[in-house]
């Protein structure tokens, strides 16, 4: 069984979780497609927050409190940073992650892809999932608002998403390729899980790379979408702020008819809402997309491995 | 009075100690120029060892105990480089020391030269001393040994240079042009001091960047040296493992004669050696350097301001 998760940071770590449980045992092969538009250069080091999230998440040493960053995280180096005067003061980067960025940085430097550097550096814990970044260029998500154009990461972590945005451009994003190995994922795939990360600014950096729509639409494979809204709010982080700003209701079914059915050359086969949500059934199965609602609510991988089977079930279901 | 002083890394810094100390109180304009042949690229970051280790001593934040770096430091991120199997594991990186590294990294991403950098950085304390590296370009000290060429540092750190050198190569001089300042400061000065630093891998590398020997030559200023060596024995470091692989005995008089007479076409005009290497000084008056004997250790900054204090006296004295 062969399978293909398009993954953000966070929630889309908490997802790849559950489905790494729920293929427990089994001789499953996971691929996590993740997006690099949040990645950053900051003080001389390139940041990858949705690529670490996963690592760190899988690995056992995220910081579950706190719900980023590393476990047992220390700021010594920040503070060095911050007397001299540079790297962004709301921005603090942890001394165990600075090992992370500075290990890719390496890489890089070497010549090294983004890709290759992610394999060398999940080489370091078992972690039951492939971690693919969409593409080995730098696409990096940027918002203009009526206060000027900043990188996502200004954006979400200075101002808390409360800055209304007018557009988000994924810079860079036109002279981008799919990074080695994640075309091919796609196409031999059993089935695309989309995580339930935020539709804008996690999965839709992804879908924006040239050539990685083309491969979803031509995949012999189904494609699940699990909705990242629950009953019109968002489950974790500032989604709504980004649909509004691209004209996309919050709520469950908006979220599915933004991606589109694949029968109308849009992204998703069939969409997994949560049982609150069950009302907009119809209204999705006419619009050529199947589904189905399950609790989504993802406290902790058992209860997440059943959301991931229920998505698997609704996948595996002939077409409409 | 402007005072320049040639420096290398910890016994250069000490050194500065002194000189800061005996000019306490004046107006004096003290300009240390450093070797950067020790400076590497490490893990993404640029490492500038002696630049570093004469603002740590002047700011007062050195650990005095271990003999480098900064007092408190602690090494997080380096083991997390060593568990991703990246940089080299003889060489560790302090937590502390790396806020330095990346804020220079970064100031030399965005295009700034190793001196404009090194002024940003050095701006964060009152140092008494501005410190100019010897050049903006990357001129690394590479040693040829029976076992291959290394890296200055892996042949120090590492192979505790131990490994016999068969010659020093200052990788990349002669495309190196003096860093903005240097040749400004040598024209300006009042007095030029050499410190006691090694003569092979520290004043060495700053003698061989093109142009920097020429302004000396040209200084109205006398330079005046101070004798690393003391009873032929290296102060500290090891220095003599250095000089024998260029043929010069471990001698305060045999460094000195290295180094070469102003009226000949060498560096120095005068040369301060130990109290027991004052048998040297006619040989060295022979071959048109002024040489004085005073205590050389230099225990603490009082004690290193008065043999300061001797050198400018040696300097002042007229010419032979």
């Amino acid at each position: 069984m062969k399978v293909v998760v398009l993954s953000g940071g966070v929630g889309g770590a908490r997802f790849l979780l559950g489905v790494r449980e729920h293929f427990a045992g089994t001789d499953a092969d996971i691929t996590a497609i993740v997006n690099v538009g949040d990645d950053m250069w900051l003080t001389g080091v390139r940041i990858a927050p949705d690529l670490d999230s996963i690592m760190y998440a899988l690995a056992g040493v995220n910081d579950t409190e706190r719900g980023w960053g590393r476990a047992g995280e220390t700021e010594r180096v920040s503070a060095e940073l911050r007397a001299y005067g540079v790297g962004w003061p709301w921005f603090t980067l942890g001394d165990l992650d600075l090992g992370t960025h500075l290990t890719r940085t390496h890489y890089l430097r070497e010549g090294l892809g983004l890709a290759e550097a992610t394999r060398r550096i999940t080489a370091r814990w078992p972690l039951g999932v492939r971690l693919l970044p969409s593409t080995d260029q730098e696409v990096e998500t940027h918002v203009h608002t009526a206060d000027g154009v900043m990188h996502f990461q200004e954006w979400w972590t200075r101002h808390r998403a409360a800055l209304p945005a007018l557009e988000f451009e994924y810079r860079g994003v036109v002279d981008a390729r799919p990074a080695p190995g994640v075309v091919e994922a796609i196409g031999a795939a059993d089935v695309i899980l989309v995580a339930p990360s935020n539709p804008v600014v996690s999965i839709g950096p992804i879908l924006a790379i040239p050539g990685i729509r083309a491969a979803l639409t031509a995949a012999a494979a189904p494609v699940v979408g699990v909705s990242p809204i629950i009953a019109g709010a968002v489950v974790r982080g500032m989604a709504d702020a980004c649909l509004t700003a691209i004209g996309v209701d919050t709520s469950a079914d908006a979220v599915a008819l933004h991606y589109g059915s694949r029968t109308n050359g849009g992204l998703l086969d069939a969409w997994l809402v949560d049982e609150t949500d069950s009302a907009g059934i119809p209204t999705l199965s006419a619009a050529g997309i199947r589904a189905a609602a399950v609790p989504l609510w993802m406290t902790d991988p058992a209860t997440t491995a059943a959301m991931v089977s229920a998505a698997l079930e609704l996948g595996a279901q002939p077409g409409s």
